[in-house]
C-alpha cells in the first residue's frame, strides 16, 4: 500500500491527501511533528533528502519527493493530469510558478502568524507580502479571464496553487482583494473528492 | 521555426539554450533587454502571463513558461528525459527543488552583485545566503554519493540545477567548500552540445 509521511498543518502534504482521495487511492499515513524535529533524523533523511513532508512511498519502498512532483506522479493517466504535450507543460509550468514564486511568501507568513512571532519577522513579513501580492495579482488576472488555470476543466494546476492560496489570510493577506481567485477557490473545493486539511491535533 | 524569448543574463534561459543544442533543434532568438523592462509590455504579458523570460514559443504560436516546464517539454522521447515513471518523478522533484529553495537565493545574490548594490542589500544577501547554502548542501551532499542527479546519467534535472549553482559564485557563494558540486558542474559542462552563458553584451 501506498504510504504518505506528512505533517497536520503542511498545505503540501494536504495538496496529496486530496488527490489520494481524488482518486479513490487508499494509503496508510505517517504523520510527523515537525515541531519535534521528526523531519530531521537520519532515518527520515533516508526517505527524503530534503529533510521535508509530504513524501510518497510506494509498494516497492522507493520514495517520491515534492508536491508537485507527487502529484505529477499520482495523477499520469487520471482525468487529472492531460495527455496533450501542451496541456501538461501549462500544467508544470503552474506548478513551478507555484514553489518558485507562490509557496513561500503564502506559508512562511503563516507560520509567522501561527507561531504568534510577527512583531520580530515584521521585516521579512513585509517583503514577502510584497512577493505574495505580486503572485496573487497575476492569479487573479488569468482567473478573471478562465474557470481553470488549464484548459477546461480541474487538474492538479488548480489544486497544487489551491492548497496555500486557500491558507493565504492565516498569513496576513488580504485576500478579499482578489474576487477571482475567490471564486476560483470554492470551484476546487466542491470538485468530488476534496477534503479538509487536518485539525491542528 | 521554435522561438525563444531570453536575455543575455538569465540563467533560466542559458538553460533552454542548452538543451536546445544539445536536442540540435534550430531556434530563432529574440532577446529581450530586461533593464528596459521589455518583459513588462502588454505585448509580452500576452506571451507569458507571468512576465518574465525565458518563453519557448512553437510553431503554432502557442507558449510554455518557466524553465522547467520548457526543459520537459523539449525533452520529451529525447534521453535528457527518462520514460520510467519513477526516474521521471525524480526529475520533476529536483526541478521543483531547484525553482522552490536554489534559484531564488542564488539568482538575487547575483544581481545584487551584478548591480553593485550588495551594501544596500546586505541584510537580504545574508538571509538568501542562509537559505542559499543550506541547499548547496543538501544538493552536496547527494553528489557525494551520486554521479547525476537521477539514474545512471545526465538529464535535464542535472540542466536545470546546473545553470545557477555554477553561476552562485557571482552571487558571493564560497563555492570551494562543496568539492562534490564543482565535479559535478564540470561533468555537466562536458556533455555533449553544452554550450556557454551569452557574452554581457
Amino acid at each position: 500500500m501506498l504510504r504518505l509521511y506528512d505533517s497536520r498543518m503542511s498545505g503540501n502534504a494536504w495538496k496529496v491527501r486530496i488527490l489520494l482521495n481524488q482518486l479513490g487511492q487508499p494509503y496508510e499515513r505517517i504523520t510527523l511533528d515537525l515541531a519535534k524535529g521528526e523531519q530531521l533524523t537520519p532515518q527520515f533523511q533516508q526517505l527524503n533528502r530534503f529533510c521535508r513532508v509530504p513524501v510518497l512511498q510506494l509498494d516497492d519502498g522507493r520514495t517520491v519527493v515534492e508536491s508537485g512532483a507527487i502529484l505529477l506522479h499520482l495523477a499520469e493517466g487520471s482525468r487529472y493530469l492531460p495527455d496533450d504535450p501542451w496541456l501538461r507543460s501549462q500544467v508544470t509550468g503552474w506548478l513551478s510558478f507555484e514553489q518558485g514564486d507562490l509557496q513561500k511568501p503564502l506559508a512562511l507568513c503563516r507560520v509567522y502568524h501561527l507561531k504568534g512571532i510577527t512583531e520580530q519577522m515584521a521585516a521579512q513579513i513585509e517583503q514577502f507580502h510584497n512577493e505574495g501580492y505580486l503572485a496573487l495579482a497575476r492569479l487573479e488576472q488569468w482567473l478573471v479571464q478562465h474557470t481553470w488555470l488549464v484548459g477546461d476543466h480541474y487538474t492538479v494546476a488548480d489544486l497544487g496553487l489551491f492548497a496555500y492560496v486557500s491558507l493565504a489570510s492565516q498569513g496576513g493577506f488580504d485576500m478579499h482583494r482578489f474576487t477571482a481567485i475567490g471564486q476560483w477557490l470554492e470551484r476546487v473545493k466542491n470538485q468530488p473528492g476534496w477534503v479538509e486539511l487536518l485539525p491542528a491535533g
